[in-house]
Parts: structure tokens; C-alpha cells; sequence
């Protein structure tokens, strides 16, 4: 018998709760042992619903430790008591299922380590992507090659504004408020549209799928503030989608790892996944390409992920060997700093409708070993004498391309700042 | 140490051994065990060229069951030898992992029973789209809750005609000639184009997914032979691309499994997938929409499946339970008959352009109980007294359309055979 203790009573330890008790039968004939949730924990647990015998309930999170489960399901959040309650769980070599993707990835080395001494058990399917089964495929089916490069649409609110201005033609601002009413972004949004969030899920991937240490920390984090509707649409006349994308790739003994808004090709199936979904492409050398799409958020989704690793706990019981690649923390290869990482660009400027100006532009481009692949000139914007000129560069260094961007915004006919986007090539 | 006999040596076993060969490290790592490939065999491996120390050749595919091998990696095809050699292999207690879906569908019963009593594993990621780990996904992710539905795009022959024909404005044979000349339909395509693949995959996916036994020679199975260039345009003029979809669904105690073209929404993520890829979509009552996409077919895609079935091998060698779940050959639920599968229908046909021909029509399938929620005409087509008709009715049992267009194809002014598409709906 596994006795559960479940540690968070919200939306996703409901969710969880009514899962294992509507599918116990499945769930034990999947895992070959009998399962029951012993006790649940949450501050505030008198002020929810929920009758069911032979479960105790406390509002004592950490007294869940003293408790006789084997398994601590930790769906609190934060860094602070969760880390306490994850740490103390394995000291005590409790195994644990985790949803918290900011604990894996600021601070899974240590937990990683300390369960490998413990050989306690660290399931967090749930903690990327929500129930695209993601973590699970890559360490079941796909790490024995080498991985090229993994590539998600990981922020469903992030993507769902995107898409908002795209297909519904609305504002950043009228794109977030709506999905602030849907439920689909917090009050306070910036951890997703900052790309916090995306970073934190690409991180733990990466930590999985190549030899490095979680990258959060070091790691280029660019969000969507920055994108505007008519980025959009001239992106779009040049056969590109705006997504946020979170990345990682394999880059000779060093790993490029970063997320940002960048123009992904229409051809491309990431540019085809739309509103608040998630995907995660994985390139390998052998299997090639192969996407997961699904829903990265929401209680029942997320519950059913974190359901997933219970049999993975079962399976974990029964194995000689360790579950878990030894990668996971330890991380010999080194994280490529963004200065340092090539990519094509995305520019839009406005310029004077002068003569001279585009001569002007690319010959300090030429100076800095940039050459252009695509351009365009529109129809005056807003005020008539300036006009937007938009362009797509060659693959140069993101230094090489700030060093020319500083120089053309000193121009006299260029009025404001160049904004910069990335374009997002995986083939 | 494993010992592996690989039987089979064209493009997958070739691909296979080069994988395990560059790959050894990687994988004895997360078998937590050492492997080898202890004998290769294939009917005429003198004339292949693959030169390695300590690997046994030979040209008697069943010695191979004389050999110490634990584990038979079944690379040959056809349900004949194949069922020989698995059989003989678990009856000898091995261990078999298969690419062979027509093995498994259409004689898998048989085979895992046997492999039930033996304790011996059974491993077919491989035969159903190729790398996308569809089947380890449902095994350790998706059976802890109620599948709903499983709906595929999983012949790349068929993906790859139906999109030449709608990106590329070809006809159905330039579109299956320019296949053929890339490799990716056989010289003789009936087996792909008729749907008889895609009815192994979905039997395979549906008796995992469901409590069914093998659907496959009872099943509806319908290829992409009666889809003709103007179908693909008034379809899109509709909102729809035409794919080739298999698909199983739940359906109160009864399983409707079925392959067939059907008009998918634009909308749709499934009317996205593109070329020769695969794509699986899985929809659970908890996890929500799930789809997995990528290479279903290929030498080096397909032994990354096979390679990832001997993680799950030695997962099954550790584990005390059993690692496959017990509805695999059980098979409590039916299938329904297609007569009595209820869907829409987009209808096309041809009427002389006199009045009342609409009237008639719609006033035959309203004596059936059949609506028409879209109808376009359009421009005479060849001959100018010919109009095409096009509409696309409600959802009614497949024999209520099928008794409606007897009577239409009698009437004076409908010239040739009314041609019948499905309209997908998995929302």
C-alpha cells in the first residue's frame, strides 16, 4: 500500500484528490500496488470543501512529514516552504511528486543530488507543460541519441495574447485584459509575459536533455512586452508568426538556452499552435522531429500529470537501477552567453522619408559584417513624414547586432529606438 | 549483459544496429544494464555489407531461436515467418520487440496471451508512427484516466498525396507519381492508400486505449482513391482540408473505430499536419487534448522506436508487476457497426442546371431526416450543362445517408454517383 500525502489543497490538489479517487481501479492496476491518499495539508483547510473518511486533514504543511505517507505530493508553490517540505520529505526518504517548476529549476540540483543518496524518488512531469507528457518521453523514448535541440511555445498566456493580436487584431493591452478575464493571466502578469515562467520549464528541460546545470540563473529571459501589433502584421507579409518561444540547443560542447518572442515561419508547425496551448519540439539525430502539443495549464490537466508519476514512483520501487539519468544536476557542459549566440534578426525602425536613409542604414549594417536577407518599406505611420522600415538580417552575433543597432539609432533620419526580434530557425 | 538477436536486416534492422552501435553508452545507461547484439539474421545477409567483430551472422532467421539471445528484435515483416519467429521466441521464454503492425493487429491476441503466461515482453512502439512515442505515452501517462477518443493522421503516403494535391494543386496521380518518386509510396500503394495501414495503427492505439479486442478485420476501412482535386477545393471554400483520419472513440460500452478521408476544420491542430508527417491526437477526460507529431516511418526514426523499447524491457525485467495492462487480448467492449456510426457528410454531385433540381434533393433528404447546414453551388463544370452540388448535411447514421443518396443518384437530374466524405469532429 503507497499512502499519499498531499501538500496544497488548491485548484490543482483538488483536481488531484478527485482524479485519484475517481480512477483509483486504473491507477492501481497501472501501478501494480494499492494506493491511498493518507493526508492532506493547506493552510487554510477548514475553509474548503471536502468530506472523505480515512483521509486526515491539517493546515500543518510540514507535519505531513510525520506522517507515515511514502509519497509527498507538493503542489504549494514557491521556493521557500516548498523547498523545506521537499527537502525534509526526502531527508526522511519520502519519495515526492512535485508540480513546481520554479523549485526544479532554481533549486533541483540540490534536491536532485540529496534524493540520489536517499534513492528517494523526484517525479515532475507536471512541472512543464502541464499534461504533455513530456519529461516522460524524453527520458523513456528519446534520450538514447543525441538531442539537437528542443524548442516550446511554453506560456499559454504569453501565446494566447500573441495570438489575440494576430488573429483578433487587438492591442497588447486589449489582448491581455481579455486574458485576464478568462482566467488565462493573473492580476499581475509579468512572471508570464516577462518570460520568467517559460524559462523556468526550458531550464529543467535542458537540465534533462543535455549535460548541463539548470541554466535559469544565466540564461537569456526576454518576455512580450516588447511586441506590437504592426510587428505582427509585417511580420506576417514576410511569411512569419510572432511566438514566444523557449529554446535550448546542443552547440558543439556548449548550450545555447534562452527564451524571447521571435518570428517563426508559417511553414513551421510551431507557428501553427494557437491560443493558450502549449508544444514542445524535440529534434534528435535519430527519431528526427517529433512535437507534443496539449494543454500546459489547468487543475485537471496538471492533476493528471502529476497522477502519471505515481506509476513512475511504481516503477521507480521496483528498479535495480536508478531512475533518473545521472545528468540531472550534475552538468559538465557550459551555457553560451547571449552575446555570443548567432540568430537572424527582425528590425523595424522609423526613418525620415528622406533620401539617403536606407544607404545610410546598411552601409553601417555592412560595416558591422551584416548583411540583409529581406526588406520592406510601408506607408507613413501615424505621423507622415516617417516611415517604417523593416528588415530581416543575416545570422550575426547578438553583440555584432547591438553594436550596429546603437550606431543606426544615433542616425539624425532614424526618430526612436530599432526594435529587435529574433527569427527562429530549427532546421 | 542483454543479449540482443536482431532478425531483419534491411533499412530498420541496419538502422537499428548503427543506433545501438554509436548509441551504447547512452543506452546501457538507462537500461542500467549492459547490452550486446549477439547475432544478426537475414535471408540474404551475405549480400548485405556490415562488418563487426563478436556479432554472429546468418541466413536462418529461426536459428535465431537456437541462439543464448534474451531478446528477438523482429525487423522482417508479413504475419507469416514473423509469427513463427515471435511465437517461437516467447514459447522459449525471450523477449521480442516488434516494428511489425499488421503482426500485432492482426495476430497480437494470440501473442500477448502467450507472452502473459511466459512473463516475456512484448515491446511494438515501432509499428504504430514510427518515432512518435505514442504508445509509451499511453501506457505511462494517459490509462490512469478514460480516453475519449484517439483520432490519427498516421500513413505519411496518404498525408503527403492529399497535401501535394492541396498546396500543390496536383491530381491524385501526378501527386502519387511524385510519392513514389521521393520513396514515399511503394510501387504498388494499395496497402497505403487503401487505408489498410492506417487500420493496423488504429487497431493497435484503440486495443491499448480501449477494452477491445483488435478491431482490425471487422473495422471500416477507406482509403484516399475517391478524393478528387475539386473535393479538396470545395471543401476548403467550406473552412476544411481533407485528411486521411483514423480514429477510435469511446461510445458508451461500444468502440467505433474506423479510417476514412474526412473533412477537418481548419481550425483543427489535425488539418495542420503537413507532408509525410504523423500525428496522433489524444483526448482524455482529465489531461484534456493531447497530440503527439512526427516521423512515422523511416529507417532511423523507426529503430529510435525500437531502441526505446529495451529501456521499456528492462523496466519489465524489474518490475514485479506486469508491464503491459491486462486489456491487452482481453476485449469486454464492441465495436459498432459503421451502418450505425452517426456523422456528417459532405455530399458532391452533379445536377443539370433546371430548376427544381435543389428541391428535389433536399426534399429526398428530409423525407430521411437529413438537414443541410452548408450548401454552395458552383460554376459548370466540363460539361456547361453540369452543376456541381455541394453540401454538407447534419449527423445521421451512416445507413440513413446511404438509403437518401440511393434515391438521389435515381433521380433524372443527377448525372454519375453522389461522392461521400465524412466530416471530422472531435470537439
Amino acid at each position: 500500500m503507497i499512502k499519499i500525502g498531499v501538500c496544497g489543497f488548491g485548484t490543482v490538489g483538488q483536481s488531484f484528490v478527485n482524479h485519484v479517487l475517481a480512477y483509483k481501479e486504473k491507477i492501481i492496476k497501472n501501478c501494480g500496488r494499492d494506493i491511498c491518499i493518507s493526508i492532506i495539508a493547506d493552510r487554510s483547510i477548514e475553509r474548503k470543501k471536502f468530506k472523505t473518511e480515512s483521509i486526515e486533514f491539517t493546515s500543518d504543511i510540514l507535519s505531513v512529514l510525520d506522517s507515515d505517507c511514502d509519497l509527498v505530493v507538493e503542489l504549494i508553490g514557491g521556493t521557500d516552504l516548498a523547498y523545506d517540505l521537499v527537502k525534509g520529505a526526502i531527508s526522511k526518504k519520502k519519495s515526492v511528486i512535485t508540480a513546481n517548476k520554479a523549485l526544479i529549476a532554481e533549486k533541483g540540483e540540490d534536491l536532485f543530488e540529496l534524493s540520489n543518496k536517499q534513492n528517494s524518488y523526484i517525479g515532475y512531469e507536471a512541472s512543464v507543460a502541464g499534461a504533455i507528457p513530456v519529461i516522460s518521453s524524453l527520458e523513456h523514448n528519446m534520450l538514447n541519441e543525441n538531442i539537437i535541440s528542443i524548442s516550446g511555445i511554453i506560456n499559454g498566456t504569453s501565446n494566447y495574447i500573441l495570438d489575440q493580436m494576430s488573429s483578433a487584431k487587438k492591442s497588447f493591452k486589449d489582448a491581455l485584459n481579455n486574458a485576464q478575464e478568462l482566467g488565462y493571466a493573473e492580476a499581475d502578469p509579468s512572471f508570464d509575459i516577462g518570460g520568467f515562467d517559460a524559462a523556468h520549464k526550458i531550464s529543467i528541460l535542458a537540465n534533462i536533455a543535455f549535460d548541463i546545470k539548470s541554466p535559469y540563473k544565466n540564461m537569456h529571459i526576454e518576455g512580450i512586452d516588447s511586441i506590437e501589433s504592426m510587428d505582427i502584421d509585417y511580420a506576417s507579409e514576410l511569411g512569419y508568426k510572432i511566438k514566444h518561444i523557449a529554446t535550448a540547443r546542443s552547440n558543439d560542447s556548449q548550450i545555447e538556452c534562452k527564451v524571447h518572442p521571435a518570428l517563426v515561419n508559417k511553414k513551421n508547425i510551431l507557428s501553427k499552435i494557437d491560443g493558450v496551448m502549449n508544444a514542445v519540439k524535440i529534434i534528435g539525430d535519430k527519431f528526427g522531429t517529433s512535437m507534443l502539443y496539449g494543454h500546459g495549464a489547468g487543475g485537471a490537466a496538471t492533476a493528471s500529470a502529476v497522477v502519471s508519476n505515481i506509476i513512475d514512483y511504481c516503477i521507480h520501487l521496483d528498479r535495480k537501477v536508478k531512475s533518473k539519468p545521472d545528468s540531472i544536476g550534475s552538468g559538465s557542459r557550459e551555457l553560451v552567453d547571449i552575446q555570443n549566440i548567432s540568430n537572424q534578426y527582425y528590425l523595424r525602425m522609423f526613418a525620415n522619408d528622406v533620401p539617403g536613409v536606407m544607404a545610410d542604414i546598411t552601409s553601417t549594417l555592412a560595416k558591422h559584417q551584416i548583411s540583409i536577407e529581406a526588406v520592406t518599406q510601408h506607408e507613413p505611420f501615424e505621423n507622415e513624414k516617417l516611415i517604417p522600415v523593416v528588415m530581416i538580417t543575416n545570422s550575426v552575433r547578438y553583440k555584432d547586432i547591438l553594436s550596429a543597432i546603437n550606431k543606426i539609432e544615433t542616425m539624425d533620419n532614424i526618430i526612436g529606438d530599432v526594435n529587435l526580434i529574433r527569427v527562429f530557425n530549427d532546421d
